[in-house]
């Protein structure tokens, strides 16, 4: 199978990428190495990489003309939520014109397949929790969440106006090895620096489903193919929730720093930063009747993922 | 009251600027007459046009810097559905980059209030009719629909960062004198053109709520008024609908035209066009308990509308 991979040096399609190339996919990557690492680009035969900016159209178009994928991945995002609020046009560029370049290209060049990575924010701060997939109104709190509803809208208008088919995943907060960016990435990164102090944003009850990585791909994969309407949507986490206090200590512990020896504070206020939704379930029935579990609960995903990551790290951060 | 109005030469602003000049305020307004008509924008010693593009950020800032508004009234857009379909990049354009330049002048001139002229299409094509504003999900089936929940999310997620506040009106069909497109403008005119041949687009079976535009422009003042949250967002209609071949009927009626001399072919098919949401009933009761009513039904606003756009066009199309 013919596939294109945006955001291919990122976190999600650094772990994809193998899975398509083990099983036999011709595989095209575009990344232009804003929050992608270079060295999270995979070598193979069957795997083309092209350094590219996804805000040139005319660009796009001639990979899509070059790749002609049966099915683009279109992971390409800021996936920094704080970072969209400080410059507050960086998910309007870098989210929702982006993905708007993909669909116009996929609209010139007859591409007909789109699997797109959304996010559980779009529900902004939900009253019903865990929070489904027909939940209204749509009224986030993010500029990272506003790109994302932007951009599934973008996608379901062009499915219905050009013959096109999407699977839009709402995910709840994926980890896993190859981060760029979260709060274990930080954590560990911020612990290596320094050991004896670890400032952790907000009051540390933030709380939210942890997914991992390799559970993500399989769930958006089995979706894929298994929900056949024109447009599919589907919440794509867990059932528990794990804290950032909880984070915080494990990651200590992992990193074998004495606990007596490290002082742990806490900014304040029940969020991270303006635009964290700070308490977050996803009702997850609609993926399991379709047929599919995530192997991993919340609690596994973390504990798993900070000993990855505080391994992949123990020589410093990847470039 | 300084009082800035985008898309100020358009159909609603120009009903609107004369009451808030009748009444006192100080009103800047701004437009590129792509769709505003010159003939339309008001000459008063307390209105201050400006024709400039919206795309351009810095010629916003300065408007917002010079009007210093204290509630910008955000009708800018493209109105003509149909039209974003041919254009793909038309209603990103100039509804959500757009609409992200009004926000972020706001934002760097200490701009706080926003009311912005949404549309009941945010809903596709929903499976609850009348459809409430909570209803979800939120899958759009136009671009310009796309666009519209596009600027919403924008919106909601400036004012909960920034510290603004914005009362979103979801409005069913807006009619009334000064249309620059819409069914009664197009029937009007092809009708003068050829009076022996009508060409309706669908099957004429589509039906909305049509809503007066003097009573459009007083629920959003209502509202305005009356709902305090940060947030503020209602649909704005009527409880009747009204379907094209009335419509039609009812223009070729008021032309004076012998129906015997009159072909009425339909293009056929329940959609006027692609992206068309044929079958359009907006739930009413959240404005109701808010304290407000619309005075006229959408046949009487239907009427009313052929009655005076008959007149307005009687020596063609204003300018």
């Amino acid at each position: 199978m013919r596939i294109l991979v945006t955001g291919a040096a990122g976190f999600i399609a650094s772990n994809l990428i193998p899975r398509l190339l083990a099983r036999g996919d011709e595989v095209w990557g575009a990344d232009n190495f804003f929050l992608g690492k270079r060295s999270y680009v995979p070598k193979h035969e069957r795997f083309h990489f092209h350094e590219l900016d996804l805000l040139d159209l005319e660009q796009v178009v001639r990979l899509f003309e070059t790749a002609k994928p049966e099915v683009v991945w279109h992971l390409a995002a800021n996936s920094d939520i704080s970072f969209g609020t400080k410059y507050t046009d960086f998910d309007l560029k870098g989210g929702t014109l982006v993905t708007y370049n993909i669909l116009e290209a996929m609209r010139r060049t007859g591409g007909k397949q789109i699997i797109f990575s959304s996010s559980g924010a779009v529900y902004g701060e939900p009253t019903v929790m865990p929070t489904p997939e027909d939940y209204g109104p749509i009224l986030p709190i993010s500029l990272y969440a506003a790109c994302k509803v932007a951009c599934e809208t973008l996608i379901t208008a062009f499915v219905h106006n050009y013959d096109m088919r999407c699977w839009i995943y709402r995910f709840g907060n994926i980890v896993g090895p190859n981060p760029t960016h979260g709060v274990i990435h930080d954590f560990v990164l911020r612990l290596r620096e320094n050991p004896r102090r670890l400032v952790v944003l907000g009051d540390g009850t933030q709380s939210k489903p942890y997914v991992y990585v390799e559970d993500c791909i399989a769930g958006m994969e089995f979706g894929y193919r298994a929900a056949q309407n024109a447009v599919n949507y589907y919440n794509l986490a867990v059932d528990d929730q794990t804290s950032v206090t909880e984070i915080a200590e494990w990651t200590i512990a992992a990193m074998s720093i004495d606990r007596s020896e490290i002082e742990v504070t806490y900014t304040g206020g029940p969020r991270g930063w303006k635009g964290d939704v700070a308490q977050v379930q996803l009702d997850t029935r609609r993926m399991s009747r379709l047929g599919w579990r995530p192997k991993l609960s919340s609690h596994q995903a973390v504990r798993r993922t900070i000993r990855e990551i505080v391994e992949q790290f123990r020589n410093g951060p990847p470039s």
